[in-house]
């Protein structure tokens, strides 16, 4: 049987990547490069995101807030490293207005004093603000996010992945003590575990960078890894404790109990539509998109199967009352999210339509099922396909078998993360690791110490450091790169 | 009785409106001149009105998508008004990394062959992916809405009412016919009073903009003008009819029933973060922000009350049931939101921090209403203050209060409308209507001619044609200022 998606996972991962994209119409690129389009089907996915997330840092006691776009360069340079990580991506406004040439062309003037940046990240920005509202130990901890557009240049952009603006939340929070800004930045680590594991689907390894993978400026950077589906890693979201770095580039300064003046400690943590990415590349098929029912901006999609000469009508208002019965029954909350696709197309064009976009329940309703008060459905992970089950069963089993895809999805996520994870104690172990002759990779599992002679010699087999998970075996081995003793164990993968 | 804000509005109302931000801490400025920050408080008011809004553009068949922050400046040239109207303001990127210098200061480097603009608006941008997504009339409507920061420099920066970078949502949509698109024009136009009317509780005025106020490239802009307390007009939101102009710009052209290739219409309408600025003038008195309880973050504040000696806890846990019982209660299909403040500060301070803030429904607990199971409250439009009011019947009308609140609101600035409203038919009336001993504006309905002339006159008076109503009195009259005979009746007011 042929598939929807040319090529398929195993013939070209990468070039299937960018064929779900178009064929389920989740995005697409802009005129101005690295830039995209995120149309309806990826902003919906990105709408469930948000909300499920917003929740949870709201059930957590942070409050949104909005601060500006635009960055002066002074306040970049407060933060050394800061600036050092940044500066080489950086969109820069230098006028503040066009004038017409006498052809029509049009050429910038009104030059500015200072130019300004495009927010590659906020921290200085809310940094000032911080520093004017947290006077006194009474105003912590201060727990802010900020749902907003970022930009960093991008020279080798890839869609969702790696684009030169994206949609992000980013937390930014002050603490009066470095303990309680740790147990913070573990805290939102865990809420991005999370949501991963039970939203997404996607089984993550939560660790910590090594220095040289932290966040400019942090003392410290938290991360969940995720695996895609050809063995390589992607980060999904990072959470940093950046200790008293930018209290003191921002003087974010409090009085205590005791009335001196401290310093404070501050954290931020984020995650983008770059996780749009990690769900394609995780559940994706050689037919699309496979979306997990609880974040698919529809769940369940009715098709009305009409061959010439049937009434219409009647099988259209069956699939009215069918959607009308559906959408009251409830998933974790929430109203199940159904529609009738009434368009004038053929069944067979339609029926392709929905699974390349994943939609996880796909229903059809044609004569028979009208004469029966019958439906058939299929499931977009192709774990069940019934025909003609009762309808009253049907709508009455609905939120358990969305669940059940969803639990099957992070089944065999789970899968797939363990039979690709290997653990290496010698140099030959793991460079055999990432040279598999079924052309996927591996999450290899060695010993590690902190000292950049690894990262050259890893960057040259085309691997990276991903996290020092936090669960660790507890045993003493040789670095196979520097024959180091160390009882710190790293994760190495090549990644996206 | 003292005041909370000084100056009061009578004094000086414009000072009084930035002393309410600053005070009630919805906003401030940003180092970045022209930008705010939007505080947690004020950021609270904006999700409240995204959730609805967005709500409502759903139940009309609109979906959510995102465009790029960017646009290239030859997008912006492909509508000759259109350029025009926003040349003098955008805000241009010419490079995309920075160098640093030798002394640590930074250079913009990696100069952009093509400067690209931040985008003002996205109709250009927009169009380049609804001329590939539209194809056939089964395309038709396309009906699209962005929630997005946009950026207009301004030289006179204003915050909430003109902020060079300000949040808001863009509607852009495509139809096959010209009636089709003026319906969705006046059919959003709709959407966005009953919105103000009926969740802002401010009445406004419907009509069409004259052709000097018009949307730059637009056909026909359609407004909706509402009056702040000192009777000078805001311009709440618009809706634009662009005809074909945009679909001729960027080639959005579809394929009809008969087979033949036409050229599309498309409309597009905003409503912004100046909303927030319109609640704040339309409903603010002198001590503070007024919230309307269906736009209010938190719409209840319990406030426990404890003197020295008295059992906190008792008093704390007693707050706490309240609240829980509260917080089951629904206002139109919401949960009430409703918080206890028990942060360790007076009562006094305590009170008059949620009245600045605007917290419709105020309660308070003490060791009085603990004994014998009742609550204090007040309402923050004083239409209301009980003592010792039984809890349980407290809880059971509490939505009915905040409904009594909300349409009280409307109600006061129904009056206000209706009271600073006049009809003018001689010169001498129109400027007197403006020459008020009480330094308070008026609206002046008079007739009009489109004509140039028109807006000479009357901008030496400092006033602006706001609408010209769709409810007109269908009487001819003489125009003012060109003394042509007319049929027409515009709304003037001086203006935001």
């Amino acid at each position: 049987m042929k598939n929807a998606i040319a090529p398929t996972r195993s013939e070209n991962f990468s070039e299937w990547y960018q064929q779900v994209i178009s064929h389920s119409e989740l995005a697409e690129n802009s005129p101005v490069r690295g830039c995209m389009v995120i149309r309806p089907w990826g902003y919906g996915i990105w709408e469930q995101m948000q909300r499920e997330l917003d929740q949870k840092f709201k059930d957590t006691g942070h409050v949104n807030a909005y601060f500006p776009l635009l960055i002066p360069l002074s306040f970049l340079q407060k933060e050394a490293e800061h600036v050092d990580g940044f500066a080489k991506e950086c969109a820069v406004v230098t006028h503040h207005r066009l004038e017409q040439n006498a052809d029509g062309t049009l050429t910038p003037a009104g030059e500015l004093e200072e130019p300004l940046i495009i927010r590659p990240t906020s921290e200085t920005v809310i940094g000032a603000s911080f520093s004017r509202w947290v006077q006194s130990y009474r105003d912590l901890p201060l727990l802010i996010n900020q749902w907003a557009n970022v930009l960093r240049w991008e020279m080798r952009p890839r869609i969702f992945l790696r684009t030169s603006e994206f949609l992000w939340q980013e937390g930014h929070t002050v603490h009066a003590s470095s303990e309680e800004a740790l147990g913070e930045t573990l805290k939102m680590l865990d809420i991005y575990e999370r949501f991963t594991v039970e939203h997404l689907a996607i089984p993550i390894i939560k660790g910590e960078k090594c220095s040289w993978e932290r966040f400019p400026g942090a003392v410290s950077t938290y991360t969940i890894e995720a695996m895609m589906q050809d063995g390589k890693a992607l980060q999904a979201g990072t959470s940093h404790f950046l200790g008293q770095n930018f209290a003191q580039a921002s003087d974010i300064r409090f009085v205590n109990k005791e009335g001196v003046k401290e310093l404070a400690w501050t954290t931020s943590w984020g995650v983008s539509t770059r996780l749009i990415g990690a769900m394609i590349m995780a559940h994706g098929d050689d037919d699309g998109l496979v979306i997990p029912p609880l974040v698919a901006p529809m769940q369940v999609i009715i098709v009305p199967i009409v061959r010439s000469g049937q009434d219409a009508e009647a099988i259209h208002a069956y699939c009215d009352k069918l959607q009308k019965q559906i959408s009251r029954k409830r998933l974790k909350g929430q109203n199940l999210r159904v529609s009738v696709d009434k368009r004038d197309m053929n069944g067979g064009e339609k029926k392709w339509y929905h699974i390349k976009r994943g939609v996880p329940v796909r229903v059809e309703v044609g004569i028979k099922e009208l004469e029966q008060s019958t439906v058939s459905y299929s499931c977009r992970d192709n774990s069940k396909k019934t025909l003609n089950v009762e309808m009253s069963s049907f709508v009455k089993d609905l939120p358990k078998i969305l669940q059940t895809i969803q639990s099957g999805m992070l089944e065999s996520a789970r899968k797939k993360l363990s039979n690709n994870t290997k653990t290496a104690t010698t140099l030959d172990d793991f460079k055999q690791a990432f040279k598999r002759k079924d052309k996927l990779n591996t999450f290899v599992l060695a010993p590690f110490v902190d000292d950049e002679k690894v990262e050259k010699v890893i960057s040259e087999l085309g691997v990276t450091v991903r996290c020092i998970p936090l669960a660790q075996p507890k045993v003493a081995a040789t670095c196979l790169f520097t024959g180091q003793l160390t009882k710190t164990w790293a994760l190495y993968a090549k990644s996206y």
